[in-house]
């Protein structure tokens, strides 16, 4: 697939709802569970999530928008969520997702985005000359790579209880 | 985590509804784009997990809690979805996959299983004897790893679009 705004959105405004069915309402030890020492829980990624929105993908784009000479990235803080407080529920923290999503979708739209700017370009702190096109792509990529590790640390928690199927169930053993 | 047959109902009456916010209404190229040769698009993933609504996890279920000698599984064939028809669209196969699971579910709440079940056994056609809770625990795990699966098949489209990024991106590295 060629990079298309359209079907970026798509995905995007999809995530905080694909989260919400899998996650709301569900038992603790599900959401709060990880895969083991320095790993994430369902929680964990979530807060990651939100983090993004705030720090992360919509400040780049306006860097790379802009008109200024400065086109460095601000440095993002993967571990930031988990300094919060983690007294929120796990609700709360989906409703904040959306929220954040939401408005960021619209400042994206806002935008106005043209063929011609998706090649417009803007510094990252550690690999240097990116685009907007593999930025909007990676936010993205970004979001469907977390729904998948949340599914996987999910299904971790029953490692083992599946018995022999363990060697049949390749999310098991990544 | 121990398992918990409330727990696994979880996983298991929430994992339609999270496909159809994943794949509903989504462009085509998204849902019927593969990761190469003999790999599945998310509309081959859903039509897998028809197939087993219909033929391998309640009919299991029923064999091993059956008054019967006879505890053999019949094989699951995996591959089935790929000889249907492929004119269905993929709410026509998300609507006969939500309708299937509820129906499943109403039977294996309907079966009134008890403590001492789990630990009834099977045969399984490949690996031998399996017991009630594994294959509870198998369904819920299996539904996970389709999930994620669904987002990883999903993520690849944009593999050459992210630039620099893969190598932050884990999931378009599996």
């Amino acid at each position: 697939m060629n990079f298309e705004l359209n079907k970026s959105i798509e995905i995007l405004e999809r995530t905080p709802e694909v989260i919400e069915v899998l996650l709301s309402g569900l038992s603790q030890e599900w959401v709060r569970s990880n895969e083991g020492d320095h790993t994430w829980s369902p929680y964990d990624i979530v807060g990651h999530l939100i983090f993004g929105e705030k720090t992360d993908w919509i400040l780049r784009i306006k860097t790379i928008l802009s008109e200024s000479d400065n086109k460095l990235f601000e440095p993002f803080d993967r571990f930031a969520q988990l300094k919060e407080n983690q007294e929120k529920s796990i609700d709360e923290l989906i409703i904040e997702f959306k929220e954040v999503r939401i408005e960021n979708l619209n400042r994206l739209k806002s935008l106005n985005i043209k063929q011609e700017d998706l090649n417009r370009t803007g510094i990252h702190p550690e690999f240097g000359e990116v685009n907007l096109k593999q930025l909007i792509s990676t936010w993205a990529v970004h979001d469907l790579g977390h729904i998948a590790q949340i599914s996987r640390v999910m299904a971790k928690q029953y490692k083992s209880e599946v018995g022999p199927w363990i060697n049949y169930l390749g999310i098991l053993n990544k």
